[in-house]
């Protein structure tokens, strides 16, 4: 059930069943001379929307959230097209998210994250969420999670096995393959030079473009396949509607 | 151009021609029985989405931002599915938003609103970012506009004359409308009662949810149908590629 | 009865009869060569104490809170003697007045704004305080209300039979008219070049200026006298007296 | 001459003479039974309105800018009609009408405060404003200065001498004369019980009403007079002239 | 009893006796050519600890918290190795110590404060606190306390004597002498001149380091000695005793 | 050299020959029934002063900053002695320390960090820090590290050898037995039950409580002594001194 296209009778209706609600989530950020802006907010959005369906399809039913599509990107502004929020407002965004979602009554909330430049400041999120209860002395009711996809079981063996060269942290095969598969008319072809760049530590913008300076690290993204993609997105798949039935049995001590 | 599904060469390529971006904004929140929670993303999104075709198929290409699905809606919160922003946190990210996009050399900015209850808090956010500049007595590069769909040259008529009983303010048959004709399989038959509900002033969630029981607000959301939104669509569509044009050429004085 | 005029002992006897308080608002900003800085807080402190000394008269007592003089104007900063708030500020500043005034039991609390460009942020102000009840689920005893004096009953109408060219929007003939019925030795004489100035858009502060050279915006200031001030007075307090009667009946559904 | 009464042309032309500017400073808050809960901030007011019109005849324009009426008073927020802003608000608001004020050139500004809790906000404030500079390392144009009206030049003394028993610190005889003084028809007589009321620390809300039950502290506010409350205001009025000529001259090392 | 030091049962048990905690605060800063960068840190830091083992070995546990050396110090940051906190960090990691501290039980909290610089933000910062409280109308369990160490009984008294004559305000013989007692090895021995430097106002951290070339505010630090720091901390160890006595007793009012 | 210890021209010295300062952070939160509250702020002091004196020693000078003492620990606040910052306030302190410290000049800032929940809120600091730089497309001149005192070379290995079974994750026998090598006086004998307690997932305060009853998570804490605190405490040395060299000699690109 995707939460954007439900009216609100059918989400009351859904709360009676489950608590469980994940959003995907990501950034817009340039992503090397081959891979859309959009990758990582798409990644997620893909493997969680596929998802949806099967989950639907087996009568299990899982809810979807709207994808949380800016991040925390400061270090690609380097690179027209990125769209960054600062951390500070990053963490306002996503406490608001979650206390909206938690005034409804969802009690679990997954992430499905899509770029790794997320993760500290949605674990950071969710330290600032859970300090009201903690200070406060409070019962607090909610299970929060962040799952970067290609941490779903089996992917990043997958992943590696395809691309045992080349595969990088920014602008990766794998990442591009799954929105060439997801947009098959969005396929790119370019000659990269080189075909796989440099790696190193990340920290500012200009830094950053100076360090790598067509937004790759250590990925040759050419390598990506509307195929390859597909397998990575069943993969992940499988991994997701594991990962989310384990989730949601998950029970606070009482 | 669609930014996310570009790539970053392709923004700084399509930067020699134009300053200019759009930004679909809304909001996800509760609809009625009969409206999707995202209605008010989707609205503009869909427009601008059909405007962008035409340009591109009109060589006049326009730049079209990922879709900001979520706004100022506190006083939904009374009804599942809605997610707000804090007014805070909203001026927060759409400052985040126009300075990165300002970054890269984007001067136009032009959010395409779905949603009344953003306009306040969109306005106070223009304000905030103008601020820097003004306190600080330096040239500000930016010329920001805020624009919602129904007033696009030649709607709010067409609504009008489309729906002279029970066009009401909120879960209006005009915005479900388009997002049924943008998503034929998401259509509700749900019986309404009272088809016309009451009008009233909008303060918190509770009180919201005291005065319209089922979240309408003086609208029978029923009179929506695929073909009148396609109609709307069409209209507003029109209207846009109007207005993005006169809104390019919009000059600062020296 | 004035706020700051009394003791508090006599705020609690008010308090038992009535719930309902006004803020006269506005800002300090420049009003052209010939209108006063203070135009804007000036405006609604004279109508409302006017209204409130009529109120006593009749024994209808109605509470007037201490005025709140500085709001947003980030947009007259390139005129000298304009103070502003940023947005933030002031939409901080509104919370404390109000869970002030509400810690002490007011319910009814009632802003007479004299500065267009307050609108926005005051609406946003009102939501962030919605918003802790509306996350919360909590039931919130405000109501919030915001009125432009020139949209209390006749005067707008009032105005546009006084002033049916050069009226503008900026250094308006009214608003100046309104100051010099109340501080006579204000009255200033200035040569107004041109008569009418031209209007447009509001962005920054350098922009501002460069369009609207001295501050005014299509107004005719010169056409201000003292006799259409007290006239317009005369309308606005009966207009107020009758607004605040149909506020404070208001009452939110149980 | 003051600000608010006057038009942005000529506050440029005062500019070319001086930096200077004064800011009344005070406080919402109950005075206990006899005292107004303006009478903070009015009496700053009163005294620099008074320098203002000497000023003016000698020659010797003083800029006032409007009175900044609400401050921090937390810990009367136990008694009815008491408005306080947040230390955090009262700081951002320091801040914008400083950097407003500078802005326009003023770099001397003078805050005349009638509030002993404002102090510590007050003066954090300058160190928040201050600080921009210090950690960029760039010179800063301006001199911040606080003063109590009660610490102008002779002030104290008098007070002592005239009120050698029950000054006491809030609702004192002293501040109170200065606004039966300056608003005759204000004067309250109450039987006070016990004619001085205890003193003791200041703390939280509800601690300080505990403590001071009709909101006193050490004060016999009916020894207020309007003769004696006229013979402060001269002598403040004398210590200020003085106070603001010193302070004009202060100038930075190169 | 150290906090730090303990585990966390023994400071359950600690709170079965006594709910009072000691904070040590200070500021890492700049003092001159022979005084520690840690000064005003250390000095409180010192007091404390010599108090604490006092009052174990009389049986009178008392508890002292980790010290907060990072103060408020931007007029500092003109001379390396100053670190400051902005007023608003400062105040928001003091609320969030006291919240800690309130969490487990302790009520009555003791700044034990060594620079000057801090006392406003600090005062600031209890306010905010308290404020929680009063503007929700809930009692509030804190008593929260500043005390300077320069201000416990004898010490400012003691110093005088010492100092007749180049005491001064920053890089004091005195402060000096205390960590000079506690740090032997520290001791510095350089060359001052002018030996008294001058005094002035404190404003932004250029103009501090124009007024201050060496950083020294009218101290003549040379004058401390090991032997004159041990006398004073002496002294002030037997006041903290008896003022920490006083204030564990002090009872809000039911 | 220790800055705190050390006088201002001595940090003006130092800057000549390196821009290099380490800053000590950690957490002060439960350790278990024999860990110290201070354990995770104590371990990289303890490693970084050792560092400090053989570097001293063989000429090769490296600035260590005073210890930052209080991280983001709120999931422990349900244990008596836990101070916690909010990841809000820890990001702006964090902030304010990196500063200033660039203000001086000291442009690679190395954190030795002591406690794992610190991470995720450090690392959004670093970027909130960056941000500045990368939406205003300036150069920044700074190097920000954070380096976990396990992840030092040679550590994990070692204490992995010393505890093959009991090790955990939170009051590890390897962070408790450096605490007992640098303070012999502060060893505990408790009986610990069950020797090996649970692991499981960090939330709030009072779930992480009632996860893990005495406060440990998966450590067998009474494993530690002093002799394998100091072995540990060797191989930390030798790996900082390393990892300190080879950071100081990272140079941004041009």
């Amino acid at each position: 059930m995707r939460l954007a296209y439900s009216t609100w009778p059918e989400i009351t209706a859904f709360l009676a069943d489950s608590k469980t609600v994940i959003i995907p989530i990501g950034s817009n950020e340039q992503h090397g001379p081959m891979g859309l802006l959009g990758t990582d907010w798409m990644c997620p959005e893909i493997i969680a929307t596929a998802a949806e369906k099967i989950a639907q399809k087996n009568g299990q039913d899982m809810m979807l959230a709207p994808t949380f599509n800016i991040g925390m990107a400061q270090h690609h502004l380097g690179f027209a097209g990125t769209i960054s929020l600062r951390p500070s407002t990053f963490m306002a965004a996503i406490e608001d998210w979650v206390l909206s979602l938690a005034r409804h009554g969802f009690d679990h909330i997954y992430f499905l994250n899509g770029h790794g430049g997320n993760i500290s400041t949605i674990e950071a999120a969710f330290s600032q969420i859970y300090s009201h209860y903690s200070y406060n002395n409070k019962t607090c009711p909610l299970t929060l999670k962040l799952k970067n996809w290609w941490d779903l079981p089996g992917v990043i063996t997958l992943c590696n096995q395809m691309f045992p060269v080349g595969h990088g942290s920014h602008a990766t095969p794998s990442e591009i393959a799954v929105t060439y598969a997801a947009y098959p008319e969005q396929v790119r072809h370019v000659e990269l030079t080189p075909k796989i760049p440099p790696t190193g530590p990340i920290l500012d913008a200009l830094d950053y473009r100076a360090r790598f300076p067509d937004g790759r690290i250590g990925a040759d993204s050419s390598l990506a396949t509307i195929e390859l993609g597909q397998q990575i997105i069943n993969t992940a798949v499988t991994g997701l509607l594991t990962d989310i039935q384990a989730f949601s049995a998950e029970q606070k001590p009482a």
